[in-house]
């Protein structure tokens, strides 16, 4: 199927100096920091601009009144079609690396794409699903009735989001299903990924003694919370980095069926050259099944930063401190619970601790939490039309796909319309997700318009609950 | 020999609301914070205090104009006789924990001590001693020829203390011997310190990658360099804490002889109840053999801080660092050579990060340095004079202790001068070096002024090097 008029589109509105760019900018301009305080203002601000462009497209909008505003949009063209929920967020990284463009939030056009915190992730990719819908009414096309969710904390863990859609029930509509354009393409190829990994941010804390002491009076005759912390943490790993706390792994499904025929796909395809010039980094492994299993299927372990204790290039106080916290990363995957992760990791510790002091007499504490891992099956209608989109928008077949990053809002999206949630990809890795001189390529825009055109035309009537 | 008019002195002078304290406050306000660069001013205005309050017991000054400023001050009662260099410092640690008091720089007097920065280290010892001065000039006693030399960098490793010696080495006195009140009592025993542990601070920064990446889309395919140089520093230890890294010990004398003897009665004096209360945490031995060998005779090996991640209470963010930096401490112990100390550091650092990373595609520095550790032949007569003089202002034969403290500038002035030099410590354990709650107690002052007295009187002719 084409479609009459896509192709003039994309090319009138989607390009350098086109339109598409100016509302690119207009979005990538306002540093939506979901991670710091001092951005909320931005959030709401993000959420009002997003709004005046989607009013644009004929959406009626509402932005709620909370720390991390979500912003509702309805467009209803016929009541008997049933309605499509699409997700994305506003909210972006932090950008305080050194970046080739002297403000990541004052947008370059360069060398075909957009350069810019927050272009690829997650606000361009929702700009051309406006633009398909945009497409679609200027030429009478069908689509179904469409409710845009767009929220402003998914950098932060989505924490709030589940409440918000409880809180907001009576503002949104039941739908047949949810399209997510989160995600990242597969080396050169279109991708749709059916899950996700969750991320729990944890924090071990350890104390005893209720003050600093003189490293030079008191050094040897005590032993450094410090030091006695982070070989607790070190022993969680061996030498390869393998994480050998027991019970770690549990819940933790081998690959099996279509899932392991599709990663085998996904393993052929892979260009691991690629992979390890975007890491920027040697890998743990030059095998792609392994490389591929480490950083999809496998949960991490890893130290992120820490808190109460010297940081910065000053001289640090000549003190024994008596509190120090590990901030820790673990990327879980599906049906791994938090719960369990968070005890066993405190069990792995206090026992560690116990040991190297030869003592109770301290406190250690393992608290955090973070968005749930996320699986969709993939044997349903709307994932077929995408694989179809994806064919004639970006001109190749998709693979299916397990990705490494985390979406917290989708196990909530998947609670709230029990529908199938399909996630086509409009990134590549080269775009650099959360890394300085993030960027979003005109190309894959445009690509990405046409799919989105192709596959809400595609679902305009297709129903699979009230069938 | 009892001094007449002392106790009278000490009683008129030294208290609560009495000159000394007006002194003491003056000089505690200065937040004179040498580790700080915007304290700068804060070296020079206290040097300033000093010099008003030197010049009204008599003496000439002159502050230096350098970052970090020392004062000069010269008595010269009787070209005849020796001259006697007195070393104190200025500068204090910082002061940011939670004190019991509103502003560590506003000192507040309670239950017979002032509280404040700065109040035992070493503000208030530098101003005993001055009034011992000044009561030997107002009863016309015996004292020598006195040049004051109070530097401002001893709390950030004295490091170009050495280079102010010779770059005024015009403007300095040839003397017979220093004295240094910037010590310890052992308990409730006056002591006399010969032996005083370096403190060499390093900094281990481990670098690959050119930039961070992705947690979720690389996690797991690539090793976190903060995971990674953590596991090597702990590999550095063993469970119980012994630093395991070969040729970390090289150097390090066995005690045998006096040193021995002089050790064993300190054991045998050692409260540990008292330490372990001040330390306010378990220790690694209730054997004070043990406890005093390992706090003053052997090194440590500390983590004090990080460089290059994140750090505080925000959420860090998602992403795998390209560089960390972990700051070491090394309280270094007499016959340890720094240089040999970074270079096993360094191998050992090295080889367990190529282990572990399974390739050389890293940078792993380690850089720093540090005041050298210190130790004088206590076989001399001005030693012996300071015995007796304890003996006389604090009623007690003083321990001969080896301290596990740094004064950076004790092997500089040891150059410098080729005289003995004597430390006598006026401070208690419990005053708080360092810590939240930092005090003097009037009685150990009012016991430093009479110590300090009878000291210098008794030395008022004794000369070695030209005898």
């Amino acid at each position: 199927m084409k479609l009459k008029g896509l192709q003039e589109y994309t090319d009138s509105a989607v390009g350098e100096g086109k339109e598409f760019e100016e509302q690119l900018r207009r979005l990538v301009s306002v540093p939506s920091l979901s991670k710091e305080e001092n951005h909320r203002a931005d959030l709401r601000r993000v959420q009002e601009t997003m709004a005046d462009i989607a009013g644009g497209v004929g959406f009626e909008t509402w932005i709620s009144d909370d720390e991390f505003p979500i912003l509702v949009g309805k467009l209803q063209t016929n009541p008997n079609l049933p309605w499509l929920t699409i997700y994305n967020h506003m909210d972006v990284q932090p950008a305080e690396e050194k970046w080739e463009i002297p403000d990541p939030f004052d947008p370059v056009v360069r060398d075909g794409k957009i350069i810019g915190r927050g272009s690829t992730d997650d606000k361009g990719p929702a700009l051309t699903t406006l633009h398909a819908i945009r497409f679609l009414r200027s030429q009478d096309l069908p689509l179904p009735n469409i409710q845009l969710i767009y929220e402003t904390e998914e950098e932060s863990g989505s924490s709030h989001f589940a409440g918000y859609l409880e809180k907001y029930r009576d503002r949104m509509e039941e739908c047949e299903s949810v399209l997510v354009s989160d995600t990242i393409f597969e080396g050169k190829h279109p991708a749709l990924s059916y899950k996700l990994r969750g991320s729990l941010d944890l924090v071990a804390t350890l104390e005893y003694g209720d003050k600093e002491i003189h490293s030079g009076l008191y050094g040897g005759a005590v032993r450094n919370p410090v030091n006695v912390l982070n070989r607790a943490i070190a022993a969680a790993e061996d030498d390869q980095g393998n994480v050998v706390i027991p019970g770690f792994h549990a819940g933790i499904k081998e690959m099996e069926g279509r899932e392991l025929e599709e990663f085998q796909r996904v393993c052929s395809e892979f260009d691991v050259a690629a992979f390890r010039k975007a890491a920027a980094r040697p890998l743990t492994s030059d095998d792609p099944a392994e490389i591929l299993r480490r950083s999809l299927h496998q949960p991490t372990f890893e130290i992120f930063g820490y808190d109460h204790i010297h940081s910065g290039s000053d001289r640090p106080k000549s003190a024994v401190p008596c509190k120090v916290a590990v901030k820790l990363s673990v990327r879980t995957v599906a049906h791994q619970k938090p719960d369990h992760l968070r005890e066993v990791i405190d069990v792995f510790l206090q026992a560690k601790v116990r040991e190297y002091l030869g003592h109770d007499e301290f406190t250690l504490t393992v608290e955090g939490q973070g968005p749930l891992p996320f699986v969709v099956d993939v044997d349903n209608p709307f994932i077929e039309q995408a694989r179809l989109a994806c064919r004639e928008g970006f001109g190749a077949d998709p693979l299916f796909v397990a990705c490494g990053g985390t979406i917290g809002a989708l196990p909530p999206l998947q609670d709230r319309f029990g529908a199938p949630i399909v996630l086509i990809a409009q990134s590549l890795l080269e775009d650099g997700y959360h890394e300085p001189n993030e960027s979003f390529r005109f190309d894959q825009a445009r690509g990405g318009v046409r799919t989105m055109a192709h596959y809400l035309s595609s679902i305009a009537e297709l129903r699979l609950k009230s069938a």
